[in-house]
C-alpha cells in the first residue's frame, strides 16, 4: 500500500530521482519503503490544484465539510492494523500510543464535524438597518467568518498522526474551508502517505475537488521552502523545534504578500513546587513527575524540563525521590536516530554547565536509540545567569532549581522566555501567598495548571495550546482544540446585501438555528 | 494648552532639541505652535513605563477599565473649542467634520467601554471535568482572553481624532487592557496633544497607572522605528499609506520576537456598475459617486478609486453625468501641502499614461492645498495590462473602465489586490446572474456592498474594516468596530484552577452574567 510518491491531489506522483527511506528505530535499521523527494514541478502543482479547489471547497457548506471530515476519519480507521504497524515501525511508540494518537486524530477530524454541524463557529454578527437613525441613516450589516486560503501543513516528528497529515493543523484548515498541501515528515513518510491515501479516498467519496488535499515527500528543507513561499498559499501550521519554526518564520517574512504563520515550538513548561505542596505530598508530586518526564520518552511539547522550588529539606526529599523515581524505568525508545542524538548532545551540553549537579540518570547500557533519562540541579542565581540552562531538550530530561526564596524565583519566572504551559504546585492558599509568582508564570504561558502536570493535552474548545514567543510565533492562537480553525478565517461584511442570497448564517429567520449577535445581543432568535 | 512637549506618561517632556511645526493648509502657513521631536531616552521612557503599567493595568476590571475610557471621552469633550478649531488650524477640513469626528471618537470610546461592561467579548469558554471519563479522566479546564502587553499606536493623517491619539487603534488596545504608546501624527501634532492631555487628566481621575498612556511627538520616521523595536511593545496598530505601512511591518520582522503588527494601507475600493443599474438608474448613481469621490477631498481609505462597468450607451451616459457633477463642486482644501504634492503628483502619473482619456477635470484655478478632481477612462484590456492604473491615488480622483464583456471584468477583479471594499451596483438578479463576478470581488474584500457607496465606516460590531494584502498586513482582524479589540489579547487557560480564585467571567456562578460556552453550549446559565 505503501508507493513511496507523493500525493499530488488524488494523483500519485513520483516524477523525482532523489529518495530517502525512513527508520526503524527500535532495530536500528531502515524501513523497506523508498520515498520519492517532491519535485518543484510537484510542489507548484499541487499548489496550483489547491488554489483551483479554492474556488469551489471554500464555499460548501458546513454539513457538506462535516462529511467530509468524518469520512476521513472513516477511512483512517479502515487502514486498520496497516497503520498501526506502518507508525510503530517509524516511530519505535509502542502499540498503545499508536492506537491512542490514532483515537485523538479521528476525535479531532469528528470534533471539528461536529463543530460545523452546529454552526456557530463563524461569529454571525449582524447589525439591521435603522434608516431613519439621525444625522445619518444606519446601513444594515452583516458578518460571517471565510477561509483564507490553501494552507501548508508541516507534519510533526513526535505526532505522526494527531500532528502530522491528517492532524490538528490539517482539520483545522480543511474544516475552516481551506485546501491544504501537507509537507510531510520525513521521518514517518510511510504512516503519511498511508493517511494521504485515507484522505484521497474521502475526497472521492464525498465529491470534494482532487486539489483540497496534497501530500509531499521529503527529507530536505528545499521543498518546504518552495511550499510556504508559493504565492497560492495564504497560511503556515508548523509544530516542531524553534530552529524550524524560527527558520520558516523569516523565510516567509520575505514574501510580498504576508501570510499568517503559526509555528508551535515548544518551550520547558516551567513547574513551581510550592511550600505546602513539597510538605504535604512531596514524594507524591515526584513520582507523579517522574512519570510526566519519562512519558513517551519526553518527547511532548508540553514535558516538564523545569521545575524550581524554594530551597527546604522538603526541596531535598523531593528532588531525591524524583531522582530514584525516574531511574526506575528502563530507557525507552526515541523517534529516530537523529532525535536521539540531539537528545545526547542537549543533555550533555547542560550537564557540562559548571554550575549544575545530577541529581539522577539512567547509566545503564541502552539499546541504540533508547534514551537514558536525567535530571539536573542548580542554585537559582546560577540558573539566572546561565541562560544556556534556560533552553529545552528533547526528550526525558528536567533540571530542578533551588531557589534562595520566593523572590528569586519570581525573578527567574519573569527572565523565561515564553512558555506553552505553567504548573504550579500547592495549596488553594498558596496561590493568594504567592501571587506574584503566579502572575508572574500566567504572563508568560498560554496554560497555566494547578496540582497537576503539564503533558496531556486534552482536546476541546477551552485548550489553549499556544503561548508567547518563542513558544509559538502567535499567542492570539492556539494548536489543539476546535478554535484552531480561528487561524485560517477573516471576516467579511456583507452592506445592504439582498436578504435572500446571503449565506444562511446571516439570514433573518436563522434557518441553520446558530448562536448570533444581532443588534449587540447573544441569541439563537429569529430577526 | 498647547506646549509642544510629548506626554511621557504624566509628564510633560521637552528634552530634544529637534523641533517641528504644523500647518494650516487653508492659509497656507505653518502653524503658531512649535513641537519637540521625542527623544530616544523619551520613547524608552515611555516604553518602559508602558511595560511597568502593564502589571497593573492588564488585572484591571471590564468596569474599570470602562470608566476610563468614558472619563477619556468626557476629557476631550470638555476640551471644547479648542480642539476644533485646532483641528480645522491643521487639517484644513471644516468644522462640520471635525465635529463629527469628535463625535465619533467619543461614540468610539463609549462604545468599548459598553462592551466592557457587558463583558462577553473576552470568550469566556468552560469544559468541567469528567474525573470517571474512560480511558482518562477529564480535567476542568477554563479560558478567557488576556491582553498581549503594551501597544505602539501611529496616528493617522486623514482621521486627527477618530484614528489618532484617543481613536480606534488606542481605544480598542486600552478596552483590551493593554497600554498605548501613541506615535503623533506631525501633521497634527497639536491636536495630538490636546487629546494626549485628556487622557492624561482621565488617567489621574479614574486612578490608573500613569504609563498606560505616553505621546510621542516626530516629524521623522526614527521615533517610530524606535517605539516598534523596543522589546517592551507587544503589537503595532497603524493606519496610512503602503509605503509607510510596509516599512514598519518589515522593520518589526526584524524583531527578535515577533509582535502582531496590523497595518491597515488602504485601496481603491473597485465598484462594479452592472447593466440595469445602469439601464434603471445611472444618473443617479453617477451624482451619488460624484458625491463619494469628492468626500473629504477624497482623502479616506475606502474612496472609490476605480469603478468597473461593460461597454454600452449607459455606461457612456453614467460617465458623462459623473463627469459633469464632479466638476460642479468647487476644489476642497487637502490635510497638507505634502498631501497636495502626493495627489498631483499621482494623478499627472496615471493621466500620463498612454492607454487613458480624461473624462472630466476641474481645471479652473484653484487655491494652494486644494484639490483639482478629476477622473479618468481606460478600457479594460488596457487596465489589465497596466499595473500603474491599479494603484491608489490619495485624493478625489477615479478611474472608470470599460470592460469588453463579463468576463473581461471578471478577470480584471481576479488580477487586483487585497481591497477594504468592493461594491456592486444592480439588480437582485444581476447578483445571481453575475454570480462568479460577485465571488471574484469578494475574495478580495473585508467588506462586500450592494447598492451603496464604500464611503461611510460604521462604527458596530458587524463592521469589517481590513482586507487581504496589501488593504491590510492580517486579513483576520478589522480595525473599525468592537471587534478590533481582539487584535490585542490573546487567550489563557486555567487548568483544576481553585473555583474561587478563578477570574469572575470563568466562575461556576457566572457572577457578571455573561454569555459563555460551557461544555460546548453558548449560555449565560450558572453551572
Amino acid at each position: 500500500m505503501i508507493t513511496g510518491g507523493n500525493y499530488i491531489g488524488n494523483r500519485i506522483s513520483k516524477e523525482g530521482t532523489n529518495t530517502f527511506k525512513t527508520f526503524d528505530p527500535k532495530l536500528n535499521i531502515p524501513t523497506p519503503w523508498t520515498f520519492h523527494e517532491a519535485t518543484k514541478e510537484e510542489v507548484n502543482e499541487a499548489c496550483s490544484l489547491a488554489e483551483e479547489a479554492f474556488v469551489s471547497y471554500s464555499s460548501s457548506t458546513g454539513p457538506e465539510k462535516a462529511k467530509f471530515l468524518r469520512q476521513i476519519a472513516i477511512e483512517i480507521e479502515a487502514l486498520g492494523d496497516t497503520l498501526i504497524t506502518t507508525y510503530m515501525q517509524e516511530s519505535g511508540l509502542p502499540e498503545g500510543r499508536a492506537k491512542g494518537e490514532r483515537g485523538r486524530t479521528l476525535g479531532q477530524l469528528n470534533a471539528f464535524a461536529n463543530l460545523l454541524e452546529e454552526g456557530s463557529w463563524v461569529e454571525a454578527t449582524i447589525d439591521t438597518a435603522q434608516p431613519d437613525r439621525q444625522p445619518m441613516p444606519k446601513v444594515d450589516l452583516r458578518k460571517i467568518l471565510v477561509p483564507i486560503g490553501p494552507i501548508a501543513v508541516f507534519g510533526s516528528s513526535n505526532f505522526p498522526l494527531a500532528f502530522s497529515t491528517a492532524g490538528g493543523d490539517s482539520a483545522s484548515a480543511l474544516a475552516a474551508g481551506c485546501p491544504v498541501v501537507v509537507k510531510s515528515h520525513p521521518m514517518h513518510a510511510g504512516t503519511g502517505e498511508l493517511v494521504a491515501s485515507a484522505i484521497s479516498k474521502a475526497i472521492e467519496k464525498t465529491g470534494m475537488p482532487i486539489g483540497v488535499f496534497s501530500n509531499l515527500n521529503s527529507s530536505d528543507i528545499a521543498v518546504g521552502e518552495q511550499l510556504v513561499m508559493n504565492p497560492s498559499m495564504k497560511g503556515v501550521g508548523f509544530t516542531g523545534s524553534i530552529k524550524g519554526g524560527t527558520a520558516i518564520y523569516k523565510l516567509v517574512n520575505n514574501r510580498k504578500e504576508p501570510i499568517p504563520v503559526f509555528a508551535e515550538m515548544g518551550s520547558v513548561n516551567p513547574v513551581v513546587v510550592l511550600p505546602n505542596a513539597l510538605a504535604e505530598k512531596g514524594a507524591d508530586w515526584a513520582t507523579k513527575y517522574a512519570g510526566s518526564i519519562l512519558l513517551g520518552a519526553g518527547q511532548f511539547c508540553t514535558n516538564p524540563g523545569l521545575i524550581l522550588g524554594i530551597k527546604s529539606d522538603a526541596l531535598n526529599r523531593f528532588i531525591s525521590t524524583l531522582g530514584t523515581e525516574i531511574t526506575k524505568t528502563e530507557p525507552i525508545c526515541m523517534l529516530h536516530p537523529k532525535i536521539h542524538e540531539n537528545f545526547e548532545q542537549g543533555k550533555n551540553e547542560l550537564t557540562g554547565q559548571p554550575e549544575v549537579a545530577t541529581v539522577a540518570e539512567y547509566t545503564q547500557e541502552a539499546a541504540p536509540n533508547f534514551a537514558q533519562q536525567k535530571v539536573l540541579t542548580v542554585r537559582g542565581a546560577d540558573f539566572l545567569k546561565n541562560t544556556k540552562l534556560h533552553q529545552e531538550v528533547f526528550g526525558p530530561f528536567s533540571i530542578v532549581v533551588h531557589c534562595q526564596d520566593a523572590e528569586e524565583l519570581e525573578n527567574i519566572l519573569k527572565n523565561l522566555d515564553g512558555q506553552l504551559t505553567g504548573t504550579i504546585l500547592g495549596t488553594d492558599d498558596e496561590l493568594t501567598k504567592f501571587k506574584t509568582v503566579v502572575d508572574s508564570l500566567q504572563s508568560r504561558v498560554g496554560r497555566i495548571i494547578f496540582n497537576g502536570v503539564p503533558t496531556g493535552v486534552e482536546v476541546c474548545p477551552s485548550m489553549q495550546h499556544g503561548g508567547p514567543f518563542p513558544a509559538t510565533t502567535d499567542s492570539r492562537f492556539t494548536s489543539v482544540g476546535t478554535t484552531s480553525i480561528k487561524r485560517w478565517v477573516r471576516p467579511v461584511s456583507y452592506q445592504s446585501w439582498p436578504e435572500h442570497l446571503l449565506p444562511k448564517e446571516l439570514q433573518n429567520n436563522n434557518p441553520l438555528n446558530i448562536s448570533r449577535l444581532v443588534n449587540g445581543t447573544y441569541t439563537v432568535n429569529k430577526i
